[in-house]
């Protein structure tokens, strides 16, 4: 075994774990060495929240394979022959003589080992804000499984009612849901003006911000966490904002991650302008003998064709397949990624492709959005599930650039086939023919997913107009003056975006508005509105066929109560 | 109105009635006149067993849109300004004065409608298959309401304890579910040598076929009907086959479509050779004033690029937009279908997309294919269900072909992105890459079809070599020497594909497999086997390494198990 080729992977949770598997299989002869500072390798990370559920019984649930095994060293050393150092540091990269330097947690002692492949998988730290009172008891980061139970035992000793969430991203909420199945209530303070920032847009984060409330969290955005304060014990008790103060008996900091690249810079590896080890598309570094995947490179951004900073266990394990091939005499290369992120929280699926609105602006794309409300199976059939669908396109050719959906239904499905359509950069009128599986318990004959990407190429092709929701919703608290033209029955208004009577309101029932159409004022403007956006459309286009200037509002009333 | 332009629409069920509603919003003047023979329109065909089972309680439901108007012809004329006439036959088209005559079936009265632009959406018929007996009281088929409201008054007229299902396709299977609902017994005839002939795999229909005789259902595949058999007052009581004899109560007859192109032959409208109505990518007929769709067309194969008949309510409905747009002085063009088709019976969601083995292997295709199981849910959250995935792909260059998927598992979700894919000619690696969504309530890290992509790829690239689990089967049906090499762990063997102490069987767990592979004998062939062929392949691969040929067994125990 002494001239088998010598592989060390500095990082055992998602990506170094894969390489190593990877490498395996594909080299029987070499020295397989992982260094883990941590206590676990190889562990479900984005398990952790369902760990402070309970919906994850322990810390070896998150480590044990389909079969029952459990992946600790003994695992990794029987099963794939691979040598996984637990609580092993490593402290220095020597390029010149190739080994690794790495100290053993437990004992100090310091090993060097050498390699001829080298893999840093090691991953990103949560980022401490400069918060005064961070250093308190009580206040939590979640990174590692130890942080998940420090949680867990935390609640039972001080028998906590109540935990401020610094952050209101997707960690964040995930946890947000999971204090509540250990009912604790939670304040999320989020910086930025909506939850969920840069991932999905302020229609999206609106009604999931509804959906919180009504659950009992209380939101706060827009709002700056000043100071953490401790009682006599050196427990934090308090967080002050720049709009007031709460009462904590713990707190949870989650306002994303940095990357650790420390022993790759000290190295002389290539780092990124956005503080990443720099790689190409087969992942190696500016050494040839030296790969990085995982939570510290960037990925290729396969909308924009530009570098995304996008930590994800889905991708690192994909990373960590294609590191395990070219460090084996390969050659794979990984082609990037959308940006695809999918979280449950509060009973609700919040999926998201691509770029958001808002990001699109800033890349310069002039953009059309579209959203639906609607249904995952026939709505004649029993237990059918909402949900709401929101399309982003380039405007000027109709490529659809990101995609992102809410609701209790299955909008896993929705998403993954639009993502699947933009890696090869469909227009919206490809997404509206794709060959859907439908049968009633699947879809309604046209999918709510055709819908949308039909109903956006409508609007690219001028043939719908329309207004979002929350224009509409700012529309509706201003002092304009203009007719909301409401096409439901009678028997749908009592729930209505104004109180009854209000004289911006006319009801003419789509039934009766071929008859009506005189009705119709002309000297406001005219917003078409009904449940869903289904029949306002044909009401607009009757308007304009008229030679009637209206706008019908996207989502109707399904999504505006929604939004609170 | 003298003026504007007559649109006349032949059949008033998908594509006819989608036609005329986007007809109607792009030229509100246009007189727009659907012929329809039957009782309803704009029905959801794909409801009626849905009838049946009662899950879908009235034909009205079938009818009803999300906010309860129904779709009768009220609706269109107030709604959509639609004239639409029931129970109204068209008869003959005279395409030189373009006129298009049609009889109504309560008055006998003809009447002669103009048209400058013609829809023919004439749809398809069951196919009667020329049994003796076919004309006795309670034989049915299943095209219209009516069919389905016919099927459950003999239920309770007779008291239906048992019935004969002739066919085993998609409809066939999915009223032997409804009937299961009514308490009826289903015995299944199907001609050819397994349920789904030409959709799916012969692995896919067993698991399906072993799940339905669970549920009761008597299975007989391989069996020609031969006749009908009458009691005294003519109702059916008795089916005779190629291979015995079945008590019926009632009798269903679903062996597939024949699309209704008699009015079109007549008036001279070229017609293919597989007896559909010839229309080009604008489905337009060769006479460009008479366009045609739905189920009496055929569609571009989009894996092929040839063409396929695939009648579906959802195609229908697309081709109702396209033909819309055309008519009113637009350019749509309809690129095509995959064969799409998901199902819902006895439990089990049964998705495909593409090609099947055969099929491809018919279109002169060398296929791989590669089959797995496993969960819709990370295996450590809780509320997984299985999935079993096939991949298809062509093995010249690893463009996928088709897939099927089944289970009770969210497979509708991995089979649309993989159709999604296959609409880019994607190949096992791009699919292998494809970034979707991942958190834990979703999905593994690695996602199923990730993981089937991969290992199909594997194969390809002859790093995985494996034996698919139909011809597990026939080894250990032969006499052949062989060694099972069961790698599970000793508490996983209970359940095994032979039994107790079999000289054909060695078992080491792949946590000792390192230390006992000289255990291995070398005389005769080793098929390789675990739970679901996630170890199995890790096996393979080390004897591989060290010189020895071997195979696993893809899908393993789990799938071995689900065929009975």
């Amino acid at each position: 075994m002494g001239n088998s080729k010598k592989i060390v992977i500095i990082g055992g949770v998602a990506c170094g774990a894969k390489a190593a598997a990877r490498a395996r299989r594909l080299d029987s002869e070499a020295e397989i060495t992982i260094l883990e500072r941590g206590n676990y390798a190889s562990y479900a990370g984005c398990g952790l929240p369902f760990l402070i559920a309970g919906a994850v019984p322990s810390v070896d649930t998150l480590l044990t394979m389909p079969w029952g095994a459990i992946r600790d060293a003994e695992f990794f050393k029987n099963t794939k022959g691979i040598n996984l150092l637990l609580r092993t540091e490593a402290l220095k990269i020597d390029r010149e003589n190739k080994t690794v330097t790495a100290k053993n947690l437990d004992t100090g002692e310091t090993t060097d080992f050498p390699y001829d492949k080298l893999v840093i998988a090691s991953g990103a730290n949560p980022v401490a804000p400069p918060i005064e009172g961070m250093d308190l008891k009580n206040v939590f980061q979640l990174r590692r499984p130890d942080d998940a139970v420090g949680i867990l035992n935390c609640i039972e000793e001080v028998d906590a009612e109540n935990a401020v969430i610094v952050g209101g991203g997707r960690i964040a909420l995930e946890v947000v849901d999971a204090l509540m199945a250990q009912a604790v209530d939670s304040t999320i303070i989020e910086l930025m003006d909506q939850v969920l920032p840069n991932v999905v847009d302020s229609d999206i984060a609106g009604i999931l911000t509804v959906q919180l409330r009504k659950h009992g969290a209380d939101v706060r955005t827009g709002e700056r966490v000043e100071k953490l304060v401790g009682d006599d014990n050196g427990n934090v008790c308090k967080v002050i904002t720049s709009k007031g103060e709460y009462k904590a008996d713990f707190v949870v900091v989650a306002v994303g991650v940095k990357p650790n690249v420390e022993i790759a810079r000290e190295a002389g590896l290539d780092i990124t302008d956005r503080g990443t080890i720099a790689v190409d598309d087969r992942l190696r570094t500016s050494d040839p003998d030296i790969y990085a995947g995982g939570d510290c490179i960037l990925n290729d951004d396969l909308v924009t064709g530009g570098k995304s900073y996008i930590p994800l266990g889905s991708t690192a394990n994909k990373h960590g397949r294609v590191i395990g091939t070219n460090i084996t005499g390969g050659d794979a290369t990984f082609p990037g990624v959308l940006g695809t992120g999918f979280m449950k929280t509060v009973g609700l699926n919040v999926v998201r492709t691509g770029l958001s609105s808002a990001i699109a602006e800033k890349n310069g794309y002039k953009i059309e959005t579209f959203l639906l409300s609607g249904h995952d199976v026939s709505h004649f059939y029993p237990g059918g599930k909402d949900m709401i669908i929101k399309l982003i396109a380039d405007a000027a050719d109709g490529r659809i650039l990101g995609a992102q959906m809410i609701g209790a239904g299955n909008v896993p499905r929705r998403l993954d086939a639009v993502a699947a359509m933009i890696t090869f950069k469909a227009t919206a009128a490809q997404v509206g023919n794709l060959d859907m599986g439908y049968a009633p318990p699947f879809a309604s004959a046209m999918d709510l997913l055709i819908h949308a990407a039909n109903s956006l190429q409508n609007k690219l092709d001028g043939i719908a107009v329309s207004m979002s929701i929350m224009d509409f919703k700012k529309k509706l608290e201003s002092d304009k003056d203009f007719c909301i033209l409401d096409v439901r029955a009678e028997s749908e208004i009592e729930r209505s975006p104004v109180d009854k009577g209000n004289s911006r309101v006319l009801n003419i029932p789509i039934e009766r508005f071929r008859d009506e159409i005189d009705r119709v004022p002309k000297d406001r403007d005219v917003l078409v509105f009904c449940a869903t956006g289904t029949r306002s459309y044909e009401v607009q286009r009757a308007l304009a066929m008229a030679g009637r200037e209206s706008v019908f509002v996207e989502g109707g009333m399904h999504v505006l109560e929604k939004l609170g």
